[in-house]
C-alpha cells in the first residue's frame, strides 16, 4: 500500500508563513447595496455624507419663529409684542425657519393674545434653531473603509442623504465533504455509515467570520469525482475547503489531487490534533484540506481559514480574547507538536480555574463544552497543576464567572439540573466534571469547585458522605444537601442474555464486566459487595476497564463491549437495559459554607428545593427517591 | 392649543418597573428549524442526542482489526502472526470492527508478509478503537434550553443524530415612523422635508438584539391614520415602536391613541435625552412611544426595547459591559434628569481618557462617533474633569486600544487621513477631537491625546508652533511633524454677492460673520489680521458666534447663516463657495516623542510620510501643498 507520511510537517509557524505568502489575500471586490441591507457588513469605501442635516435650517422647540432684532431689549418690564403671522410663525419642532427668520422663542416663554405673542426677554441669533450641518455637514465622513456597519450607522448614512453604499462582496467558501462512508444527515443509517457534519461546523464558522456558506454535495473517496468537485468549487467559491473522510487514504487522493489542479503549499502542520492539515491553492484559489476528526478540522478552519476570510474582507484577523487561569491538574505534552488543549474554566472563590476537557480528535462535544482553548507549547514537556495558564476565550468572560462549577460523581439527574437552571434562569449555567465522589471531594479541599456531588459509603459506620467529609475536609465548613435516593443495580443487555443474577456471576469466564474509575462511589460499591460476598476482583473479567460515567458504561453494555456494569436504574432505562437492583443509595451535594450565599448558588438550590417540574423530571428518569430532596443532611 | 405637558414623568427606575410590571415577558413560543438552518436561534428546550456517536464501534486507526486474546505474549523475540482475512481484517481510520474483533493494531506496528500479520507486543482489550459512545452517548444533553446555537453546537446535533430542533420563534418588532414632514430615504427633497433613518436605527438595533424588523409606511400626522397602523402593526408584531416625528403634537397623538386602543403605563422619563418616551400596550402587546430626535429615540429602545426582547427569547437582558475612564473635562449637570452623555474613549499613556460628545439630542452622528455611554446621575450637580467614571461601551474594547488620539486642530485633510488608517491597518482607527491648536497643546499637557495638529502663528517670530510648544510644553519632548501647508481665506457664498474683498468688508452693516472658537489657529488667525489693519473685532457682526471646524463654517455660509468665515480652500471648495486668500500657513502635528515608536503611530506616519496614493487624495482637496509631508520640523 503506497500511503503518503507527513515526511514534510511543518511547525504551525512556518504553515501560516507559507500559506500567508502563497495565496492572495486581497479585499474582496465592492458590490452595492442599499443602506437597509447593510448592517453587518464591511465598507469597501469610505462614505461621506451627500447632504447636510438637517439640510435647512429647522426649529429644534415648539414656539415662535422671530427675527432676533425684533426681541432688542425685551423684558419683564418692558415687552416685546410680535404680530403672529407677520413678526412671529408658529413652528412645531423640525419645522423649517421662514426666509428672514432667525431665532426662535419657546412656546413655553410666550403670551399668546389678540394675534400677537409677548416675548419679555431678548433672543441671541439662531437661539433654538437647528442650523444647517449641525448634525452632519455635506461631505463629512460617516464612516471609514474597512468598517463593519452598525445600525446607527446606516441611520446616519440615510441622515446624509445616502441610500445605496459599497460594501464588500462576502467571501464565498465552499466546504466539499468526502468519504464514502459518509451519509447525509437524516440517513437511514446502518453500521459502517458516518453522519456527515463537520461541513456543518466548518461552514458555519465562515458564516460566524462574515463569509458565506455554500455546501457542496458529498463526494465519494474516488479520485475523478473529488477532482470534478473542487473545480465545481473552484467556479463559486473564493476559498475552498475540502474535509477528507477520517480515513488516511481519502486524505492521500485530496493532497494528491490538489497537487495536479494546483499546489500544495503544505501537506501536514506540526499541531495537534490536526496535523494532517493540506493547504494548497488551485488556479489562485486557496484550498484547506481540513482532516476528517471534528476537533482536527475546527482548528485546521480556525487556524487557516479564519485570518483568511478576514483579510477578504478587509478586515485585520484579531487575536481571540484570552484569560488567564490556573492549571487544576498536571498536562502531559508530546515534544514537536503544539497541542490544542479544549478548556473548561470555573471562577472558584475569586481564583479562575482551568480544567483540560478529553483530548481525542473525534470528540465533537467536547467543542461544545469547552469554554476556551489551550496553547501548550512544541517545546513543552508538560504543565504542573497550578501554574497559570493562558486560555483563548470562546465565550463570553461573564458566561464564566455566571457558571456554578460541579466537580464529582455522575448521576444522571445533574443532566436534568443544568437544563432546569438555564431554563429559569438564563444567565446562569451549571458545569458538570466526572471525577468520582472522591475526586469532587478533593476539588473542594484544593478549591477548583463551588460544589461536589457525592455518593460515598463508609464501609464501618454504614453512613453516607459525612464520615468522608469529616475525613477530608476538616478545616472546612461544608454544607451538604441532598439531591435523590438512587437505586444502583448491575445493568446487563435486555433479556438478560447471559443470565447474569449475582456478583458472582461476574466471575464467569463468558461474562465481561466494566468497572467506574477509581474514586467513584459506584466502584466502591462494588468493591463492598465484592468484599461481603468473598469474591476477588481478579477474577473478574473488564474490572480493570474504566469508564466515568453511568451512561458510559450503559453504552459499553449495549453495544456489546461488556456483559454487565453497576450503575444507576436511569442510566438503564435510558438506554433500554435490564437491571437487577443491588442497593438504594443516598446522592448528596457537599457546598462549601461560603458558597452558599452567592446569586446562581441560590439560583440552584431554589430549583433543588422548591421546582416540582424539575422533581417531576427526576422522578420520570426512573429509580429516584426524591422525598429529601434540597433537605440539609449536615453541615458543620 | 392643547398641550400635553409631562405632568407624570417618572424617574428611569420607576418607569422600567411599571414597564416589566404592565407588560408580559414571556418567552416565545417554539418553531422548528433544520439544525443547518439554527446558528444563532436560541434553544426552546434543552437538545438531547438520539443517536450515539459513533453508533458503532470503529477504528480509531489505519491498521487491522484482531482478537486481543490473539496477541497474548506477542514480543520481539516471540511475535504473533495473524492471518490477513480470518484473524485480522484491514481497517481504514472510521471503519466498523468486525463483529468478534475487539482491537486494533495500527499500520505502523506490524510487518505484513505471505497473507499474515506479524504482531510484536500485545494489545489490551478495544486498543485504538472508537467505541460507541465515545464521543456522545444516546440521551446525553448536547446543550440546554434558552442556549444561543453555534456552529459547534450545530454540529454536535448532527452528530448525536438530530437534523430538526426547536427554537424560540424571533420577536417581531414592528418600527411605524410617523410625521407629516417625514419621507423615504431617497425621495426628492423640499425644504421642510426631514428624511426618515430613525426606523432604520430602532429596527437595525432589534435585529442585532435576536429580533425580526418590520418596517410599516410612513404615516403622517393623522389621528385615524395613526390608529390605523398601530392596528396594522398589532397583527403583525411582539413589539410595536412609533417614532413620532420630531414635533411635540405628534408625540401627543401617539399617547392619545395609545390610551383609547390600550393603555399608557409611562408618559416621559426623567431622562435627557428621550423624556418624551410613552410605553403602553395595547390588547396586551408592548408599545414604545420613542422620541422623534435619533439620540432620544435610540435609547428609548436601548432602556425599555432590549430588555424585553431579550426576555421574548428566553435570554436574560445582560449588563452592557463597562470600562473605567478619567474624565478629561468638566461635565455640568441638570438636577432631576439622569443624562446619558455619548463618549469618546482613548487610551494615552497608560491611561483611559474618556471625553463627551456634543449632547444634542438630534445629533446622530454622536452615535457613530461614541465609544460608550457615559451616565450622569439625576442628582449630580456635574462632575469635575479627572474623576473615575464608568463608561458603558458601545465599541470592542481592543478597537479603543488601537484607537490613535488626536485632540487639536481640524483641517479636512484629518479625515483623509482616518480613512487611510483604516484602509491600510483595518485593526487602527485614528479619532479626532476638535478643539483647536491651543485645546491641542493643552491636551498634551494634560496627556489627554496622543498627538496634537496645530497651525499656530507666533505673532512676534512669525514661526509657527514652535514657540508655543516651547512655551507650554517646556518638559516634554516633542516632535514635530508638517502635514500640509495649506491656504487660510474669506469662504463667501458663490460668486461673493456681498463683495466681499478684505477685512475691512466685514464691519460693514449688511455683513455677518461666523467665527472660530476660541483658542483656534484660524480665530488667532484672524485675530492677527484685524490688529495689523486696526479692525476692531467689535465692529464685526458675529464675531462672538463660533464653529468647530472649517467644514461647520462653510456650511453656515452656504446656508445663509453668515455671509463670510475664515477658513481653509478645501471646506470651501467641498461646499462650492468662493475663496479670498488670505495666508498660506504650515499646519503640523505635535506628537509626545514617548508615542513615537508604538506600533499605531508608525503606521500612521509611515501613511504621512510615503503614501503616494494619501497626498493624492489630499491634493485633490484643494489648496494644500504638501511639500514638507511627513518631515520633522522640530523636536525637543
Amino acid at each position: 500500500m503506497d500511503r503518503d507520511v507527513y515526511l514534510e510537517t511543518k511547525p504551525l509557524e512556518e504553515a501560516l508563513r507559507i500559506w500567508s505568502e502563497g495565496i492572495e489575500a486581497r479585499p474582496l471586490d465592492a458590490e452595492t447595496v442599499k443602506v437597509s441591507d447593510s448592517i453587518g457588513r464591511i465598507t469597501a469605501t469610505h462614505v461621506s455624507a451627500r447632504l447636510s442635516s438637517p439640510f435647512y435650517h429647522s426649529s429644534a422647540m415648539d414656539g415662535y419663529a422671530v427675527r432676533f432684532a425684533d426681541t432688542f431689549g425685551a423684558s419683564e418690564t418692558s415687552p416685546k409684542h410680535l404680530k403672529i403671522g407677520e413678526d412671529a410663525v408658529y413652528m412645531d419642532t423640525g419645522d423649517p425657519i421662514p426666509e428672514g427668520f432667525n431665532a426662535v422663542v419657546m412656546i413655553e416663554d410666550v403670551n399668546e393674545a389678540d394675534g400677537y405673542i409677548e416675548i419679555i426677554s431678548a433672543l441671541t441669533p439662531w437661539k433654538n434653531v437647528r442650523t444647517v450641518g449641525e448634525d452632519i455637514v455635506q461631505t463629512e465622513l460617516i464612516v471609514p473603509e474597512n468598517h463593519r456597519i452598525r445600525a446607527v450607522d446606516t441611520a446616519a448614512m440615510l441622515a446624509g442623504g445616502l441610500t445605496e453604499i459599497k460594501v464588500r462582496r462576502k467571501p464565498v467558501v465552499a466546504v466539499i465533504p468526502t468519504g464514502s462512508e459518509i451519509v447525509e444527515p437524516g440517513s437511514e443509517l446502518k453500521v459502517g455509515d458516518i453522519i456527515e457534519f463537520n461541513s456543518q461546523m466548518l461552514g458555519g464558522l465562515a458564516r460566524e467570520w462574515g463569509a458565506e456558506f455554500v455546501r457542496m454535495p458529498i463526494v465519494p473517496d474516488d479520485e475523478k469525482k473529488i477532482r470534478d468537485a473542487l473545480l465545481e468549487a473552484h467556479k463559486k467559491a473564493d476559498l475552498i475547503i475540502i474535509n477528507a473522510g477520517a480515513s488516511a487514504g481519502s486524505e492521500d487522493y485530496t493532497a494528491k489531487i490538489i497537487g495536479e489542479l494546483g499546489e500544495v503549499l503544505v501537506h501536514g502542520v506540526g499541531i495537534k490534533p490536526g496535523k494532517p492539515t493540506i493547504l494548497g491553492t488551485i488556479k489562485g484559489k486557496p484550498v484547506i484540506g481540513a482532516p476528517g476528526f471534528p476537533v482536527s478540522a475546527y482548528l485546521s478552519v480556525v487556524l487557516f481559514a479564519r485570518p483568511l476570510i478576514m483579510k477578504l474582507q478587509g478586515l485585520e484577523p484579531t487575536e481571540p480574547p484570552k484569560i488567564k487561569a490556573l492549571l487544576s491538574r498536571h498536562i502531559a505534552s508530546t515534544l514537536g507538536q503544539e497541542e490544542f488543549l479544549r478548556m473548561k474554566l470555573g471562577r472558584v472563590g475569586g481564583k479562575l480555574i482551568a480544567t483540560p476537557l478529553g483530548r481525542g480528535a473525534g470528540l465533537m462535544l467536547s467543542l461544545v463544552r469547552a469554554d476556551g482553548i489551550m496553547r501548550v507549547p512544541s517545546m513543552s514537556e508538560g504543565i504542573a497543576a497550578g501554574t497559570e495558564v493562558k486560555v483563548e476565550l470562546m465565550r463570553e468572560p461573564q458566561d464564566i464567572e455566571n457558571t456554578v462549577v460541579f466537580i464529582g460523581s455522575h448521576d444522571n439527574s445533574l443532566d436534568l439540573l443544568a437544563n432546569f437552571l438555564k431554563k429559569r434562569h438564563p444567565k446562569f449555567s451549571l458545569s458538570s466534571a466526572h471525577v468520582g465522589s472522591m475526586g469532587g471531594l478533593a476539588a473542594l479541599q484544593k478549591g477548583e469547585a463551588h460544589a461536589a456531588p457525592t455518593h460515598l459509603l463508609d464501609e464501618e459506620t454504614g453512613e453516607y458522605n459525612v464520615p468522608f467529609i469529616k475525613r477530608m475536609l476538616p478545616e472546612r465548613k461544608i454544607v451538604l444537601i441532598n439531591l435523590v435516593h438512587r437505586e444502583q443495580g448491575l445493568m446487563v443487555l435486555n433479556g438478560n442474555p447471559k443470565n447474569i443474577r449475582t456478583f458472582k456471576d461476574l466471575t464467569r469466564d463468558n461474562v465481561t464486566y466494566i468497572n467506574r474509575q477509581r474514586g467513584a462511589g459506584t466502584r466502591l460499591l462494588l468493591d463492598k459487595c465484592l468484599k461481603d460476598e468473598g469474591i476477588s476482583p481478579l477474577d473478574i473479567n473488564g474490572y480493570e476497564r474504566e469508564e466515568y460515567t453511568h451512561m458510559a458504561v450503559a453504552s459499553a453494555i449495549v453495544s456489546g463491549v461488556a456483559d454487565a456494569g453497576l450503575g444507576v436504574l436511569s442510566a438503564a432505562n435510558a438506554l433500554g437495559l435490564d437491571f437487577i437492583p443491588v442497593a438504594k443509595e443516598r446522592y448528596d451535594i457537599a457546598i462549601p459554607a461560603e458558597f452558599m450565599d452567592t446569586e446562581m448558588m441560590q439560583a440552584l438550590l431554589e430549583i433543588i428545593r422548591d421546582d416540582k417540574e424539575f422533581k417531576d423530571a427526576v422522578l420520570s428518569l426512573g429509580g429516584y427517591d426524591v422525598t429529601d430532596m434540597g433537605k440539609v443532611i449536615y453541615e458543620g
